[in-house]
């Protein structure tokens, strides 16, 4: 941590800051310039709140250079996590497909659909019960009914499942469900992300529609800080100017997020922009880059889905999209064999 | 709603389309132009999932003309509201400053606030028994003996208290407290949104980071859709570009705002900003564009703060700045006063 | 056009409106609702500013429905443009890479880096002559010393150049080059987009940093109105509140604007993201995504460049690259066979 | 200036860092951290640019203490700017109005203006005439007709006059023109800047769309660079996710200016919000502030306006808003005479 000093302070008023500083465990060392004095600080500062510092009287600006957070930290822990989500393996090599309707409707429809993404090569099956509506009067989900219909799908066809948890009250509900779904809107309800660190579920946590990478890093810490380590990022597109789509999918998250993590990294191409047209082109992007998996809406009748359904695939678009997927994973696999044989 | 179609479609599927409208219970005019239809929806859309219409493929793009929300609707409830916070009113013409710490950290500390607050004239006393803070491992607040020492305040001052709620779950601690908050971060955990419906105490509900106005309102309404009608608004900056402050204060919140809800709206210069320096500009611009009141964060010892002190005034700093709102109030009423006399 | 509006208004003011706008050549249809009324104009709407209408006072609001671009719209002009930059072809299915320096800095560095990149198969070099910097104290490039030695590459290695044009004054010097970009920081520089319209050289149009898609291709339909044809659309990332990296690669640009306009898009990945490490993983995207070519920036000593060096490949570096983009570009032919075949 | 090393570098290449650093002139400092090794930089750093010190390998980030400009620096010119504009003075204490139409349309029009606001007692004509518009197809502006139309009605109402300039071509045109408005798509047209900085003439630099404050003021020193000290800052609104107004107007962009630069600061809330209702309360909110002037549309028939009618004032309601900021210009008097009190 670098602390940035006033100019024209009385040198009682650093000798202050720096007592307090050194109160902290923290090693100080002063670099005196011309205009500026600074504080260089030597020591684990991730426990240490910049706002603290910044409160003295006599700095003017605080600034982090080690990263906050630790068991995240790929720092700490070079080696890419795997995260095993009813016997399917995300992360470290291992690519999944998450296929499946944006709301469970009916039995019917998401058997059809179960069937259907599971032909076409999904690894899991993703559906909503408890849904996020902007308004109160839309449709809010099937609730515990709507995850009864996903284990019986799940039951049938042996598609492991996930469901987004927007009220750790309906915990209970979940016991069968494979991985648990942090919706964006939820990424910073710590009071949650405290209590699904005390379980040993999977958590796709989702990042926040204008979180930081920091912040989405230390929301997985959250959970990661309780015990449980088994956490998924899912990138879903970021708000910004753009009037044009409903969200800007952050494709360098993939990479930029590989140097600062080892956790699994996916892409959610269907919310990010909110056309069944970008599906299509986005996962191929999203394959390419890198990413360790795709979650994409699936509904047999995208006409008559109760939500987003302008997002959602046709199952006969999914099962051509999974074939150029399969191809697009090929180069993937190649590109990194040239890599590994240059660098042997 | 306005709906414009695709160009060379079927027309068996535009009557379809239409069908499903009126099945809905909306009146359809189209509009046949040289190189577009559109459709005009006359009735209730407000129930009407924009989503839902967009999935059919012979539609290119909705558009809402009317607001999605009724009971947050100025247009349908024109008086502006007036919320009693422990006999303190906001809104309508009454103008109210809340004061206090970010967090509480000891009976001391906020005993001394409340005095010098009270003192300056302040009308609440905020304070932060539960933080949400981005890190798992910054303090997390005194929790529910931090809501004890706020009631003692409360006791001893006569202030009504306001504090921050992040879990449902610890609702029976908050049982005399006067106003609960909602955090940015909280504005769309509909969840909690729907069980502070079911309450009849006031909500203050602070804008999300990235939240545009209509889902401000809509999470408004989300809580008011459940019966508690007691909602005030306030506005604490939003994400943008800049690094030079934290947060960019939307001060046009309050005008446009003003037109669109009955709410009280009022304003946190202390975050949105996280600068003392600004606190004060900011606090009389808010003044004198005519919210409904003010979140100031005021500290005694801001250097000891175990949270945000860069952001808090001190209490001498607050008491010239409570002389300066005065006069501002002062010239909003001489101008509020020369409108009324034109428009006689 | 779809013109909603306001209630209560007096019949006599709304047929003044509807007299301008039947004035202005538009037939205008109106739906009268309950709550609303709103007239939908038929006719070519794409000379009438939104905002002459929305000066009305009897005018709630006005929606676009058809877009107000003509020369670029792919509607208009379903066939894809090919671009020929000097002998190569850039667009409908011509795919080109074009690199160099960031700025040209003597001639023995663009000489050795112009050879390199050819020898690894790029098709055009690119080199900064006159250098946008954000500070008057920084290098401004060699200008017009600059372009003569990129021509002296072009000379010895065939390869036509890029090159950035920041002062119509300065265009007697690009005589010879063969495309000339207009960066973001100049997109909506109106006189000189005017200009450019008269003269017939392709031009590489940047983004703005936070231009919308709309405006972007508007600055593309200034220079297309003037008479030329010749403009290349180039993603190069946009301004968020994200400050890890320092641009958001806008991916999905790509998909969304095919359906839009028939100009060719390629992808700057070295802007974008301002680091090298990122250039290889979002070069194979851009690539699968299907954008019509890349440019990155070359440099044979990044750490000795005098302008962005951090975002510069080395030339070995640059040349694995190109193989796999090879790799690439196989995989998206095939998928596009693949397209044709499930067709016909 | 601090440099962040990277972990396990060889000490060769450091020191070669530390070589190259000491040959710009500057004393390196090393802080030595268990993880991390730190270099401040004490000298001269504005010349420096940050990209250069990034591209060696080594190193892992940078960070900027010193501000990288001088002539608009506060620091280095603590007295506020006064910038005389034809004779009125704004800045340091000094208030300016600045009203008139968006486009000259007709001598007619400007006359009729220019002695409504005089009357009201706006101290500056503003008008344009040539006019920066996102379509091609929109009215450009009656260009150098539109000058001599406002030379006219300054001639007669002896209001000084300030007008867009968009081409530096058309600089023997405003030879009369007293103030040069550079507008928020030009901010970063550096060539236009530096021609800027030879000529004496006040110049109104508008904000970017999404400058931040740094580049702002870097575009300011662009300009005072090349000799004219004569730059008034305006903020005009800023670019958001938000869509239910035009632009966020950055409010507190005075009070922060106000520690970084002695440039004068304005407010332009027409633009800003782009509706004529916002138009009073946030020219309030910004005289409250302690802005130095303001910038607002007004025309005689904003109904008929060739462009932004929608956010054009009334001559009867600019005239009540006159009234209204005398008002609160007055507190604003006070504010500071209460202060300048308190410190004596």
């Amino acid at each position: 941590m670098i602390v940035k000093l006033k100019r024209g302070i009385e040198d009682k008023n650093a000798k202050e800051l720096i007592k307090w500083l050194e109160n902290q465990g923290l090693e100080v060392q002063p670099t005196i310039g011309k205009t500026y004095t600074i504080l260089g600080l030597v020591g684990d500062t991730a426990s240490i709140a910049m706002n603290s510092v910044k409160a003295f009287e006599v700095v003017d600006s605080v600034t982090r250079i080690q990263e906050p957070y630790k068991s995240a930290n790929k720092k700490l822990h070079p080696t890419p996590s795997v995260v095993d989500v009813g016997g399917v393996k995300i992360g470290g090599g291992h690519f999944a497909v998450m296929a499946g309707p944006c709301s469970v409707e009916s039995k019917e429809q998401v058997l059809e659909i179960a069937r259907a993404v599971k032909a076409s090569g999904a690894n899991l099956l993703r559906g909503g019960a408890f849904k996020p509506r902007t308004s109160p009067y839309s449709f809010q989900g099937m609730g515990n009914e709507g995850i009864e219909i996903l284990l019986e799908a799940k039951k049938e066809t042996g598609l492991p499942i996930v469901s987004e948890i927007m009220d750790i009250e309906d915990l209970p509900f979940f016991e069968e469900v494979d991985m648990l779904q942090v919706g964006a809107r939820n990424m910073q309800n710590f009071a949650m992300l405290k209590k699904l660190g005390q379980i040993d579920k999977p958590i796709l946590l989702k990042r926040g529609l204008s979180a930081t990478y920091e912040e989405w890093i230390m929301s997985a810490e959250y959970i990661m800080a309780g015990g449980n380590k088994n956490v998924i990022l899912c990138e879903r597109g970021i708000r910004t100017f753009e009037t044009g789509i409903r969200n800007v999918l952050d494709i360098t998250a993939v990479p930029y997020l590989r140097e600062k993590t080892h956790l699994p990294i996916i892409i959610d191409p269907s919310h990010a922009s909110g056309m069944w047209e970008m599906v299509e082109p986005l996962s191929i992007a999203a394959t390419a880059i890198g990413a360790d998996g795709l979650l994409i809406e699936v509904h047999n009748d995208p006409e008559r889905a109760l939500c987003d359904g302008p997002q959602s695939l046709k199952p006969s678009k999914f099962d051509r999209l999974m074939k150029e997927i399969a191809l697009v994973r090929n180069t993937v696999n190649e590109i990194g064999e040239m890599k590994s044989e240059k660098s042997h």
